[in-house]
């Protein structure tokens, strides 16, 4: 990859600070790039009903196995989800999640203001047990003057980075299945799920096990663009309208469809993702070595290191990460210690975990 | 433009369709799609906080010629429209608009999902007259059984390509002033506006006069992408949220803002819509010489001739195109006649229009 | 009816104005109020629960001629109106109501405030024609960009006191299923539509036809109250899950059972009508006989005389009516001329009618 | 009270239930039907433009020493809280309120039907504390990507019966003070609240330090309504229009009127709710001499005893109850234990105490 090698320059010839914040910072891929870049002398049909657009969702339909899947591509995954919402419940409706859930926390009350409440469960790993579920409908059933349960919204991975196992999603389908719920799975980060070296849950699994969920490109080297993946033949009707009213209907529509053959056609897609677990594997490593312990146990391109407070304030001068949690919140860590978030992507290097370490060592020294 | 006579020579060498469909309906331009390229090696900070962004917002800060504006960019129509809407007005209030008006035909209820109704005026060239506006708020005025009147929507140019000139714009201001409204202006073809031959209103002008409106991208050659000026200060507070709420935050806002500089900071915004209008001229006076008459007059790249409804047909096999109205709607025609929209935009050559007019012999002698 | 006697001593005797401007300007029917009162004593079950709503929802099922019914107690039309529409329709899809219907004009944007289109038809007698509902399917079939009509609202009788027949509510059926629409009638003062002289729809008739109506109480007698009649089994899953979150589940339902059981039980809901409209009747002779036209031909308690500007403005000096249309849309009428609406109720007496044509002439002299 | 005679020799001969159940289960209080009928030969304006309803709303502004006070008469507290948060904030505003407010757990989801987030606070006893409301809103203080915390939602007394003091009160202002927040009281019950003999906020003080609350009649002797205050004069513009898009503009809004002069004009409302508190005590004091303890301590007409779970079954069989929680959460409580809610009200009477014993002695016995 040229083009990383030249950014691996950049870092070590600049002072510019190093950037663990998110798996978005960068414009995309070379190979999206160059499938966008190889088709601007083309003219096509808009909103999505262009061949491309086709082949993208035949290149969904072949990796999940399933040929009859409904599948749309949007823009993000604030949109695909309040879309998804919007379109499978009725007003009365709510969505269980847990309480540190993307939805419930970081996406402005999207789910809310589109009618629906979201019944929440503690969970200090970012994932909802069946029991919670189990729970939450026993404290609604049939009680009008209370909201009626019907969507179990999870990531893979989770907020924390950790992954549901088959055995988990398998029994969360099981209490779906018992209690008249639809399984809904955030996949905005699944393709580090699908290639953790932990993962036991293959993609057609996934899309047998669930009424819906999307596959996510904006975390995994496009520009833009989610692919969502509607199951249950209940559910698809008349998607496209809610796409459209909901502001998600891209005109170019074609610019996700030529994105996702790029990303899915060729294997990209788990190249990317097993790349940003190999570079999440070092940085856990060089940690572990040095005796840091972790906030939670993650075996993604997310991880959660407990750094003493005066460290983690030091090696902000210099690395870029965002702040999960203070004193008193970091449970297994003590007094004075900080939770802090690191996060790889596709377009991490070798070079920028050394830098890291570096960048570490040294403010451990301050 | 190197670009242009390559499909120049597709054009004349293979038998395809020739678009005049819209103005959507390729990648974008080759400049935009450099800037993204350039840039592919850079790490940004997420949702627009990054300095690209910045530059951009300073771009469009320069071209109105008001430094307190509050910019956002946003990536399509109807995201912008249903987010502004719904950030400006209280739950009563409700949107006055051309009955042909994109948010109240075209965007599946967009502004009712958000809660808002739109009282509509019928109007032939899809312009509001200070008038209606008047009249429509002399039927609510004061009414708590009613909606309150609040926010004047209109289209520079229309839905049929028709331009507001600086006196009619003045009026509206005027009564909008008067009765306690807001102006807002969905400029998603204002670049064709501002540069077709027989307009009179300036960007900075328009700025004046409207308390919020947006530049058009996605129909001037970029990928995505609408930059929404908010001048009023009254409306600015916490846009942001509203963006998120609505599903129309970026994660890679850096991209908005890599396509923006690259459209306004050195007029290819101007140079792409002077071109679309060049093309429409040319269509529209080839017509003329045929003797062709048109559903509106139109001075933008929207024009609208009226064919002998065979030929129309017969135009279709080669051609692609939108039928407006059929009879008995074609005022001015007569028996069998079909009104039909052609578009023209940045990727239109002399090559499509040669080829265009003998495709129109052709039908006609059919 | 001693109240009513009462009541007619004070009109003579007080030189307060007759009052003609709607029918819900008082507590409500003796019957009514003595039912209340009767029960007093007793303790209930909260939120419709109770016995005698259970009485009452028999009492309407028996007069519908259809045990199956879901049937519901609501406060006000609005709610109602706006609950009903919650309930059955997903989020892109729409309502289609004559341009003068009440959802559309007087209840402040409710049914768009959760979240629905209305699509309106133009119509001088406040009806809907089944040609009219044909033509908006025609231009939204199946375009993703557009609303999905899916219901019909009428209203029987109309705003302007119209009536449909029995053919042409049979000819709106058919349409509906053809084009896969629900038919919902607002039933506000369906109790004067069905005691019309001119009215060939029974009660059982109209049941059969609509997907859902109410019977209004609100203007017949109660102090309070409208029973929602779901016929169509399609669209009574979880209603009061919607009652509820919309504001509309009152605590002390079996206020509304009480008084329904005291309107439908002994014939009352019916008598009320005959009455209104009689009281109507009475009126609209007098106004024959004097040589006044009307804005509307209206079998039922509204009707619509065309009155002298200066005669009309000196008759509301001594009677509260509405103003209904000025010039230059009173057609029929001429220079000058204002339409009034007069609105007779259960508690409209003879010598209130007389003393409107005292109050009338007098006007017309000056 | 005659009234309540004849109903405690139904108590006495009738083998009936008794009904703890609630406070809303009687048609309303004699003098308030009186008023009813009292009026029954008037005729009124509509939608509470009538002058009872202003004399109403000038009783209540008596009441709470603000004669600049914006009041309104709704129909229902779900009805009334709903339309307050849908008119006081911007879509992306949200609510705080303790987890189990009735607003978050038995209005099946009203708020967020209206597009609103509640942020919750876990809480034993129903109340608030200020450093909650801190709590929350530094978490969310100024990140657009979560909703922004606007009014603080409390009730006086609490879901649990309980009282704030006037100390707590004006920590909780301070706090709303210092963050921009609006306080917001329910008050169905805060009849009970101001004459509970642990109170120590006046009516005044309330007003003075709420920015909106509302006076309940429900549950204190009307057959339905609830007093709005909205005392902060920045949250009343356009109110009207709310109440009437939400359902709530009750066409004979005098009923409402009526209601409330009866109840407030000559003290009735204190009355109401000192009867209430005393058959709530006089249940309290047989409990705890019987040796029972509760399940929280309230001072008001809820009260929650801790019963053996075979004695609360065998004691349902003749007294109506709600259980309230079961093991493993009734702390205090222990094996097999029950806690029981009791709700009296100004129709309980004397006699009914008594029988609730011999029923309870009787349950314990078996």
């Amino acid at each position: 990859m040229k083009q990383t090698e030249k950014q691996t320059e950049q870092v070590k010839q600049t002072p510019q600070k190093l950037n663990f914040m998110n798996d978005y910072n960068s414009v995309g891929h070379p190979n999206v790039l160059r499938a966008l870049a190889d088709a601007s002398a083309a003219k096509f049909p808009g909103y999505g009903t262009d061949a491309e657009t086709g082949r993208a969702v035949a290149a969904v339909r072949a990796l999940i196995q399933n040929e009859a899947a409904d599948v749309h591509f949007l823009m993000g995954g604030t949109q695909t989800n309040l879309t998804a919402i919007a379109a499978f419940l009725r007003p009365h409706e709510a969505v269980i999640a847990p309480a540190n859930a993307h939805i419930n926390v970081h996406e402005t009350g999207a789910i809310e203001a589109v009618g629906h409440k979201i019944l929440t469960v503690a969970s200090n790993d970012g994932k909802l047990r069946a029991d919670d579920i189990r729970a939450v409908c026993a404290r609604h059933g049939g009680d009008e003057h209370m909201v009626a349960p019907r969507l179990v919204f999870l990531s893979q991975s989770s907020e924390l980075g950790t992954l549901y196992s088959m055995a988990e999603l398998r029994e969360i389908r099981a209490v779906c299945d018992a209690l008249g719920l639809y399984l809904y799975v955030d996949g905005a980060r699944l393709a580090v799920a699908l290639t953790s070296p932990r993962n036991d849950v293959s993609l057609p699994a996934l899309a047998a096990l669930a009424d819906a969920f999307y596959l996510g490109g904006t975390k995994n080297g496009l520009l833009l663009g989610e692919a969502l993946v509607i199951a249950n033949p209940k559910l698809t009707a008349d998607f496209r309208y809610l796409i459209k009213q909901k502001g998600g209907l891209l005109a170019k529509g074609f610019l996700l469809g030529l994105q996702f053959c790029a990303l899915l056609e060729n294997g990209l897609y788990f190249e990317l993702g097993i790349h940003a677990n190999d570079m999440a594997l070092r940085l856990r490593e060089g940690l572990v070595k040095r005796g840091f312990t972790f906030f939670v146990d993650s075996p993604t391109n997310q991880i959660f290191p407990i750094l003493p407070e005066r460290a983690a304030e030091a090696l902000a001068a210099n690395v870029l990460y965002e702040v999960w949690e203070r004193e008193p919140n970091v449970t297994g860590g003590g007094k004075g210690k900080t939770a802090i978030r690191l996060v790889t992507s596709w377009n991490t290097d070798a070079a920028e975990i050394e830098a890291f370490f570096e960048r570490l060592d040294r403010a451990m020294r301050q």
